[in-house]
């Protein structure tokens, strides 16, 4: 939409201001826009492509697993959040209520979902029955709602986008399994889709879903040095099963409570991605997700225009049929020039170049987003050339991001030296924690930093706790998070 | 989920009580169930899959017309609605209303969103400046809520999922195409793909949607002679342009306010398509629509199981190949015949049986389900026979249809004929209609039918009004409608 063509908004760089330079990113690229009701925003179709993007694709992983989709109703019954008290407790803060319909006030108000166990977990109580009724495994696609304080497009709004799946086993070793493989799903998914690196690992009891015994998260670096929880899983044991009254027969004869499982990502995602990738041209969109991979610009003289045109529509139609998502701009009204800086602001992969002098050498000029190398190339070799170059990307994307979280990873042995590291770098930091609350609370009162995870992978067991010296229950990861 | 294995449901005939035949069917093929929540149900599984293919199509058709996904907020802010007259008063009276979250009151009511003409007119306000801006082509996936009186599983539910589309153009002319462009497209898919044949036109005034210029619909009817509308595409002209103030410069340089349109179809589509081809054994879910398209069923003795469930497992892999949905019940716990009358009730078009016999022979049967036709096929001709199979079941389905649906349709002169008709013989009457509200709501009051539309096709045009017999500014379809 041209409104922003007028405005001409600069990019603040990232070095002076990265919340600024975050919010600048994704107006001038078009992704949101901020709506007339606190803490909502608009999912632009530059915004929201992404989404359906990353929609594809784990929607595919989930079914590959067993999982199929369903659909819940938005509203829940206040009585039902009563049932499981740790849950009430952790969203009753955050839940809208609809208190009247149709001129009516209700006899039971009615909240929005902020998530769905309790509703789910109702109906699976009238569902399961038998030991042959499990496992089950569904997945929904939703709206949630959160009556956040502050928020930040896409990272923290209180109505968002999410995948929440629900799941019900026999046992908690099946129920565990489960848990354990959508964890590991998301990690691939964030990790080769979005070409971010993560740390897997457990979430300390203060940090843990309303409702869960474990929850399991995948935490990514953001170019500031702060965290984002990138994902979650969370094993229920028999919590809401009890709560709700899910029992089944078993293969004695026997009712046993069912073992749940829930898990789930959200648009949030699409922050995550901004904020590890862009720099400060704009956006960097990696190429699986991105909806447009490549972008051809023809260029030269108005008396060229015709045949380079048709010579780049036929490129095009060709790159379309390996599969590749591309688009043309061939707009009179802006300079070559204008258009290189436009798509690399909105991240565009891969940019290729075709004028008159190429059409001559039978070749195109290939750049890439990231590198900013340019790379001439046979144009019989183009479908071959654009394929190995996103992938190259791809992993080069992924490589930076690994980089850039390794030199802000520092390993401490006292809350004095964390302190000292996250005044001056900004990062993670990783520790030994005696398991006390007191002591997690303190490192957050002075550092600001809050526990991650306590990895499942680390390459440091740390003796003592960095608050108290207490032997050290765990090696845990710290730091400052969205 | 063997619950219902248990309970052995029956299916009511549908001469007996139609009604009661739809909630049997829908219940026992586990489509969805009642939700704690009134009006609400959940989608299961079952349901939701063809929900999942119906938006796979839709959503790609509306790609290449050009449109693109977005998402807006749920919450409405109650001053939003009283812009628009008309469109407040339509839905005022089916709005729920959050009036707290967090704790506290809120200033404004929200209202959770029927429809998002007001929403997006808002944004559309903020994004269009220019005529360079235009067209707007925007759809969105979403929930929306409006609090019914009398509730019908997928029909009329108080929460449904649909997708409704919102466009801005610079001219009537083009705003208009693109209602008639969506209206088709709608007709399209209904007819092709759901095998459903409908009446395409255009909605009186008292039957438009509340805030449009002209609304156009297609109406499907139903095995009891009741009628669905079954997609909208409204005209909006410059009403909500004014009500929101969506203005652009034009080529002139002159402020405008842009042509709107919006349209939409929902999970209705799935109670239609239930109506239109359910029989007394349970679902008949077309071909092009159905998550499952062939069941295989391997049967004979135990001896022989391996080796035909082997055969059975490579033929379902080419099948898999050549792009069929299909899936295979190797179940020990259940007859054959048990088999059989489980996945026609569940509406799978085609079944595969084999057996010992048919391995001795290299054939394997195919069963359709509408005709219920046996047809033995040699094994290394399965994937063009299934394929053609389906072809004919998807036709063959819309014929039947087609054909019920011309044997329910009269033509009357007067209101009396229509009252007996209505009587004794279920479906939709044609009759010239002066274009009153008077006559209009006098037909109603004494028929219990309503106009459905004003076909844009009519074979036969009537001369006088069938209520006050002046003469006759359209010639009507009226029916009973869901």
């Amino acid at each position: 939409m041209s409104k922003d063509k007028k405005m001409v908004r600069e990019i603040t760089p990232q070095q002076e201001d990265f919340s600024r330079w975050y919010i600048d990113v994704i107006k001038k690229a078009d992704l949101m826009d901020y709506s007339p009701v606190r803490g909502c925003i608009v999912f632009k179709p530059e915004g929201f492509e992404i989404w359906e993007m990353m929609q594809k694709e784990l929607d595919s992983k989930f079914k590959e697993t067993g999982h199929r989709n369903a659909y819940f109703p938005l509203f829940i019954p206040e009585s039902f959040f009563q049932k499981e008290k740790e849950h009430v407790e952790g969203f009753n803060p955050e839940l809208p209520w609809v208190t009247e319909a149709a001129g009516e006030q209700l006899e039971e108000r009615l909240a929005i979902r902020p998530t769905s166990e309790t509703m789910i977990g109702h109906m699976y109580s009238k569902w399961i029955q038998s030991y042959r009724d499990l496992p089950v495994l569904i997945n929904q696609w939703a709206n949630v709602v959160r009556w956040e304080k502050r928020t930040l497009p896409f990272l923290r709004t209180s109505e968002f986008l999410w995948q929440e799946g629900h799941t019900a086993h026999e046992t908690e070793e099946e129920a565990r399994a489960e848990t354990m493989q959508m964890l590991d799903i998301y990690r691939e998914f964030v990790e080769d889709f979005l070409s971010i690196p993560v740390i897997v690992g457990q979430k300390t009891p203060s940090e843990k879903f309303a409702g869960a015994i474990d929850t399991f998260s995948i935490e990514a670096m953001m170019k500031d040095g702060k965290a984002v929880q990138a994902g979650t899983s969370h094993y229920l044991g028999t919590n809401f099963s009890k709560a709700f009254d899910i029992q089944y027969l078993d293969r004695d004869n026997k009712q046993q409570y069912a073992y749940t499982t829930s898990w789930g990502v959200s648009t949030r995602l699409i922050g995550a991605m901004i904020m590890v990738h862009g720099d400060d041209k704009g956006l960097v969109v990696p190429p699986k997700v991105a909806p447009t991979q490549v972008i051809i610009i023809p260029i030269g003289p108005a008396s060229k225009r015709e045949e380079v045109t048709n010579k780049s529509m036929e490129l095009m139609n060709g790159l379309k049929q390996s599969g590749v998502r591309v688009r043309m701009d061939t707009r009179t009204d802006q300079s070559p020039g204008w258009k290189f800086n436009e798509y690399e602001m909105r991240g565009v992969p891969i940019r290729i170049e075709l004028g008159p002098r190429d059409m001559e050498k039978g070749q195109v000029v290939l750049v890439s987003r990231i590198s900013g190398e340019k790379k001439f190339v046979p144009q019989d070799q183009l479908n071959e050339e654009v394929s190995k170059m996103l992938d190259e990307i791809q992993k080069q994307m992924y490589d930076n991001a690994k980089s850039f979280m390794n030199s802000h990873f520092n390993s401490v042995e006292t809350i004095d030296e964390m302190k000292a590291i996250m005044e001056k770098q900004r990062g993670f930091v990783l520790a030994g924690w005696c398991g006390s609350e007191v002591c997690e609370h303190q490192v957050k009162e002075e550092t600001g930093a809050t526990s991650r995870n306590i990895p499942t992978v680390v390459t440091e067991h740390k003796g003592k706790c960095l608050v108290c010296e207490e032997p050290a229950k765990h090696t845990v990861v710290f730091g400052k998070s969205y």
